[in-house]
Parts: C-alpha cells; sequence; structure tokens
C-alpha cells in the first residue's frame, strides 16, 4: 500500500488498516501523544502518524528518529488536524532502518547551498522532492507530446568528432594516459580509443536532420555539454536538450510547433504535480501557477528581430547596452519586450553574423530565418531555425565561418540527396524547469549539477 | 496530410484528393505508365503512387529520380496490386529536392556493412526505418511502464569522478590542452576543467540509490560509456541503459518487477509496431513474433546459480568451458539452460567474487543477491541485485575490493540515513532491441554506433 493510493480516495479508506513502509520526516512528541511526519515517496503529500499512551509499544515509538526508515501498521482514521483529509492511527510500527542525531536533514529550513553540499540527501526535502518530480513528469510530458504525435525518438551520439554549432567550448574524450603523454613528450592519436581527437557532443541537432530525412519528423533528448567556463545561475557543463526536426516544415509552421509543445508540457505538469506546483507558488515564486496559465492562454507575438530592435530604440528606456540592428540582444532587452508585448515572444530573422552556419539565409543575404522564443522571466527558452536546403549556400556558409576543417560532407549530401525545407529547434531542458518551477538555479533542478571545479558524486 | 493517416481508414479516404510530401523510394517505369513507390516517413508502409500517358506532365513524372523529395497530388483509389489497399493516382507532382544517379540507396539488397558506411542514410532502408522506429517506440515504452507505476526517471550525471562498478574501463574527460601537456612534461588536474580526474559514468546506480531512498521508485535512462576495447557484435563504446532501484523490494520481488516490465515492452512493440514486427519476421529472423509472443505468455524459471552448474554438470553435453561452482558461466552454458528450461531463466545466488560490491551477501558469506536474466538466443538481458544495505558488511566489502581510493562515504551513509531493504538492475538497451528486432549486431541498432577506432558523423 502507498500513500499515493490512500490519498487518491482517502474517504474510502477510513476504517481499513494498512500497512506502509517509508521514512520518518518529523517526529513531534507530547507527553501522552506524538505524530510522526510520515513519506513514502510515492506523491508529494505526507501523512500523519498518530498514537498515545494507550499504544503498547508508545515508549518505543516515542524513541523513533528523524529520517529513519519504518514499517507503520494502522488504521485510517479522518483526521481531526488541519490540511489533511485523513491520518493513519498506529497500531504497530517497526524501524527498518535507524538514523543518528546528527542525519543532516532535520526538519527545519535548509539553504540552498547547503543543500547542494548535501546533494544525495536533498531530494528527500520537500523543495527538491518537488523539483525532482516535476523533472520527471515534465520528461515524460515531452515524451508523450511528440510520440502522440508519431515523432521517432532518436538517440544521436555523444561521443564525436564534429563540433556541431562551430562554436560551444567542447570537453576533449581519451583513453590516452595523460602522465604518459607528459612524460613521452607527444601526444598519439594514432593510439587513443578512436584514433583520433573526439569530444562530447554539444549538440545532436546535425545527426538529427539526417534521420528526420527518412522519419520526417523526429526529436532528441539527451545529455549535452559545454566546457564554457561560465559561473552564472543558468550554465552547467552537463544539462539535458530536447531538440526536435522537422522534414517539409518552414519557420512558421515550427513556431506553431514551439508554442503547442510548450502550451502542452505546462498543462501536463499543472495538471499531474498539482500539489508540487502548489507548494512552489506558495514557497518558491508567488503567482507560479498564474503565470502558467496564463501562457498556456495567451497568442505568442511573432516580431522580426529589426522590429524589435526599433522598438527597444523606442522605449524610453535608459539600456545599460544600446540596441543595435545586427546585434544581439542584451537580457535586458529580452526582459522589456516580453513584458511589452505581456507574453512569450517568437523574434524571427535575425543577423546571420551572431547566428550558426546552417540557418537559412533570407534574400536580404543578411539575416537568418531564425527564431529565439523569449518567455517572461526566463529569457530565451528556446532557439530554432529554419535551415538552409540549398547545397552551394550551405557549403559557402561553412567556408564562411571557417569550419571547413570539420567532414561535413554528409551533412551536405543531405541537400543533394532529396533534400528539402526542413526546420527545428532546441530547448534547454533545465531552462524549462527553472520556468516551470520558479527555482532560479540550474544547479537545484539538476540532481547531480556540474559546473566549473564542480563534479561531485 | 500523412501516409499514416491515410491508411489508418484507407478504405474512407477512397475517391478523395490528397497532398503528401515525402521521397521516392523505387520508380519503376513501363512505355505508357509508371509506379513510384513513395515514403513520407511517418509509418512504415509506402504509398505506390500511379499514373500513365493520359497525366498531363507524363513526360516530366517519367524523369523523377529515386531518392528524390516531392509533393504529389492525386486521388486515393482502390489498389489493383497486390499488399495494399489504396494506391494514389498523380494529379500532379513536384520535386522539391532532386537527387543524383549516385545516390548510394539504390531498390536493391545492399549489404549491413555497406549501409553502416552510410549510416546517415540508412534510415530510408526497409531495415533500418524498421529498426529504429522500434527503438524508438520502445523508449517510450520503457518511460510508460515506470512513469504509469508512479517511478520517477531520474537522470544520473554522466561526468563523474566516481568509478561505479570498479570494474569498467572509463573513459577520460579533460579540457587540459594534451599538445602542451606533452610539451610540459606534467599533467596539472588542478587547470583542469573540474580540477580533478573526471571520467564518462559506466553506471547510475549508486546515484539512483540516493533517489530511490527519497522516492522510493526511480529509474534511469541514459547513456553509458565503456573504454573498453572489444570488437564483438554485442559491444559498443556508447550505450543506452535503463537502471531501475527499488526501495522496499527484495530480490524476489525485484524479479517481479523485470518479468513484468520485460512483458509489458514486448506486447507494447508488438502492439505498436506490427509492420515493422512483420517485415522483420519476414526478412530478418523466421520465427520473431512467435518467440517474443511465447515470452509473453511463458513463466520465467528461477534457479540459483548453484543448481544452474550442477544442471550443466549433469547435462550429456561436451563443454568447451567446463561448468565450475563458484565461477562465472560462459555463452554455451546460457544458451543450454534457456533451452533446457524452455524460456526464459532467471539465475540467482551468484559467487560474491565474480559481482559488485554493492550486492547483499547471503548468511552463507559465499554468495551474493544477484540475479542475472538469461533470454533464449540474447543471453544475458538484465543484471540486478538486492543492495547491502549493512553499513559495516558493505564498508568491509569496499576494503576488500581495493575501492578505498573512491569516496564512496555518500554512498555508504544510504545504509546510516533510514536505509532499507532494497534492490534494482540495469538493462542494457541496445540489448533489448537485439532481442526485439532479431538484428544481431549492436553496431546495427544503434544510430551512429562508438566502436574501437570507429567514430564517425
Amino acid at each position: 500500500m502507498s500513500i499515493k493510493e490512500i490519498l487518491k480516495s482517502s474517504e474510502s479508506f477510513i476504517g481499513q488498516e494498512v500497512s506502509i513502509n517509508g521514512w520518518v520526516r518529523n517526529h513531534r512528541k507530547q507527553k501522552d501523544f506524538g505524530f510522526i511526519d510520515f513519506s513514502d515517496g510515492t506523491c508529494f503529500e505526507h501523512l500523519q502518524l498518530i498514537y498515545n499512551a494507550s499504544l503498547d509499544s508508545f515508549e518505543e515509538v516515542l524513541k523513533i528518529k528523524i529520517g529513519s526508515s519504518i514499517e507503520v501498521n494502522g488504521e485510517i482514521v479522518k483526521s481531526e488536524g488541519k490540511g489533511q483529509s485523513v491520518d493513519l492511527k498506529i497500531k504497530k510500527i517497526k524501524v527498518l532502518g535507524d538514523c543518528p542525531d546528527d542525519y543532516p536533514i532535520q526538519p527545519k529550513q535548509h539553504t540552498r547551498e547547503f543543500l547542494r553540499e548535501q546533494a544525495y540527501l536533498r531530494p528527500r526535502t520537500n523543495l527538491f522532492q518537488a523539483v525532482f518530480r516535476i523533472r520527471s513528469v515534465a520528461s515524460y510530458a515531452i515524451h508523450t507530446y511528440f510520440q502522440e504525435r508519431d515523432y521517432v525518438y532518436v538517440h544521436t551520439p555523444i561521443l564525436t568528432a564534429n563540433d556541431g554549432e562551430g562554436a560551444g567550448q567542447v570537453f576533449q574524450v581519451t583513453t590516452l594516459d595523460l602522465d604518459r603523454v607528459a612524460k613521452s613528450g607527444k601526444v598519439e592519436y594514432d593510439k587513443d580509443f578512436f584514433g583520433k581527437k573526439v569530444g562530447l557532443a554539444v549538440t545532436g541537432q546535425l545527426e538529427g536532420e539526417t534521420f528526420a530525412m527518412a522519419y520526417n519528423k523526429i526529436y532528441t533528448f539527451g545529455p549535452t555539454f559545454r566546457a564554457e567556463n561560465s559561473n552564472t545561475k543558468t550554465h552547467a557543463s552537463e544539462f539535458w536538450m530536447i531538440e526536435p526536426e522537422i522534414a517539409f516544415c518552414d519557420l512558421e509552421e515550427l513556431m506553431n510547433i514551439e508554442e503547442d509543445m510548450l502550451k502542452f508540457i505546462v498543462s501536463y505538469v499543472l495538471e499531474h504535480c498539482s500539489s508540487e506546483m502548489a507548494f512552489l507558488d506558495k514557497f518558491v515564486e508567488p503567482g507560479l501557477i498564474a503565470k502558467l496559465t496564463k501562457l498556456i492562454n495567451s497568442k505568442f507575438t511573432r516580431i522580426t528581430h529589426e522590429a524589435v530592435i526599433t522598438t527597444l530604440k523606442e522605449a524610453k528606456v535608459k539600456w545599460e547596452f544600446e540596441p543595435q540592428y545586427g546585434e544581439d540582444i542584451a537580457r535586458e532587452h529580452e526582459k522589456y519586450i516580453t513584458e511589452h508585448f505581456g507574453g512569450p515572444v517568437f523574434i524571427t530573422d535575425w543577423p546571420k553574423d551572431i547566428k550558426a552556419f546552417y540557418m537559412k539565409l533570407n534574400t536580404d543575404g543578411k539575416t537568418v530565418r531564425a527564431v529565439d522564443l523569449e518567455v517572461p522571466g526566463a529569457g530565451e527558452l528556446m532557439g530554432g531555425s529554419q535551415r538552409e536546403e540549398n547545397y552551394d549556400r550551405l557549403q559557402n556558409r561553412i567556408k564562411e565561418m571557417g569550419m571547413t576543417k570539420f567532414d561535413l560532407d554528409w551533412y551536405l549530401n543531405l541537400r543533394k540527396y532529396g533534400g528539402c525545407v526542413h526546420s527545428g529547434f532546441g530547448m534547454g531542458f533545465e531552462r524549462l524547469l527553472i520556468y516551470l518551477t520558479g527555482v532560479d538555479n540550474i544547479r537545484d533542478v539538476i540532481p547531480y549539477p556540474r559546473t566549473p571545479y564542480n563534479c561531485e558524486y
């Protein structure tokens, strides 16, 4: 029996005797009675275990420690307390695993910094219990969205000799003994595992495109790595990314998909994690549920980069960074734009020089059919583009951007062998979670975050 | 409109005019008429496009090349051919992306070795179209199985300073410039990205356990890496693994879960990939569907390692490797055992010396509560165990196996802070796919396989 099952139809359990395994989260004792705050991990809610001096094992139960695992038998009774419909009146309790008094997770407010150092224990706290269940449910929402719409899930390679975007800094992967490299004075790649220099993928998009040319609609969902030496709240060296790619799809249709997918995920999480969301709304980001509900019911704005710059220039705001045509926009601009339009904004047709080589060149020769989705409070949530489907133009861009050292013939060939208009986007999963949970540090939405000089557990 | 939608209720489409985008897989021409074998990637089945000399654009359509992408308009008509219910009678056709005559994927039998070298094009062939859709559907079956049963999906870290099993060979990950290491003659880990030696995870189990102690039931599903220099049909350096972990669960209950999960996945794939499975049954492994159907309906045998050795010794078989109590079993033994029992066999209670440090020691002091699932035709499909929940015994095993150099205090602490009986298993996803598809080489069930000296695309 699980707490989740009981709470699903708690009234019908009243009077029944049940047996549950789980953990003691808190234990409040009075002279003649006590309460145990009991979680079995199957749902966000706890069950209150009640007992009093009439219990044969009263003295033993009094000694049960916070953090210990127990098997409890008893009767489900109507609760006289607030906030719960039923309690469990203890008949028998058995300690399965004890817990010492110096257990780090005590029923008090711990700082997130402290809990980060106890990453292996933090899912036992309310905050992280909520965050990581939402992470799981949101993952499934994403799979469900795409699978129900006949997308094929592709596991693109993590180990790669390519450098997908020609940008992101890459971790090198090797089986060479570095001490021996140092000693011998030479790097013999022919003796390395793959016989050449190999790194961790910064994107699966290019390989994803190869599958879109066979299955029409595909998506990836896997870990991605960037060796950027940034210590910010939104950067991690290892994070998960979703990269859908759709054949016969232009940028307008791509934006439809992005909008539809995001609304689906948000709705799914609100429905399936209502207790977790209520908790976060109350203790982490007041207004969170209203914010997400508003998103579901809004129509996303679509505007070109050029029009955004004009809007920014016309705004009566003293900018830290002056908005410029032909240049990227800053955080303050993103913020202004989503507030100005009162909701999510697709910014399209970016200057080609600040975007990746594979994006479709517009007829103006200056901009590309790229789109970033800016979301209130979270900034850029997705980045996508229509891909350059013209062989010659793509080859030119590869040359212009000095990427000829990579073997991209296979990627170019997609434009030769039955190529077509196609588009795709990438969404950082943790950025989505930050938006969904209101938890503002990427280190707190990844089970075991990796950042510069930090690789614990 | 997609071919999948049309074929779902093909009768109702007869007489209707539709427009579809897709690719030409074959083109057979006669003097006065022609057939185009047309796929849009939304399902395994193709649609036959028919036309004859009465078509205005007859001469142009005749020139359409294999591999090219087209947009076709026409009427759905009852098929006069075998093997399909409807055809599409072309009214208008537009070439979206041409394809040259030297296109590598021609409508003939290509060897799998050849197609491996064209990995970016092979999903366009029937075999790989089937295999990689099954890979996608099986992935979703796995997520569905666990999510519907309230397991929490955990993304365990890929970058790690631990060596999970104390066994598997690990790829090192670094941002040190190896040329500079060679030049300077020293390896300065304090200047490496994480300030220490870090590698790619060979398992997520240990971190998975930490979450099982908070959520009760969890699973992982992610890429795993082994730098083993093996060139066999079943080894890859990068593969995906599923690792469930369940609190308050002993080995018997674990076997129930393994059996139930496997039957669920097999049923799901048979139901959702019936065309793909029929193709594989016909061309790859005759009897495949019967084999899988039998598995669903069988009760898996449970037998100890000791009893297996006795059975092997009593068998009237000349072994290449003589079966021995206290030792591992060979492929020939696995094969014999599954045939002997006529189905899947759980082998339990293995000699401790050939198993991992975290497995629960039996009272005999010699064996551990480990279980391998052996499946007819595929060998070991899953490996699991009840975990050692006793702090002192676990600490002893870590010492005995010389693993004290790793910081496993956090892992040990799980036994101190409300520990409990718990169990888990690992299933190599590609091994499952080999079993499900009958395709016997791991290189052919991974989009872009990585093996020694092979890291293309």
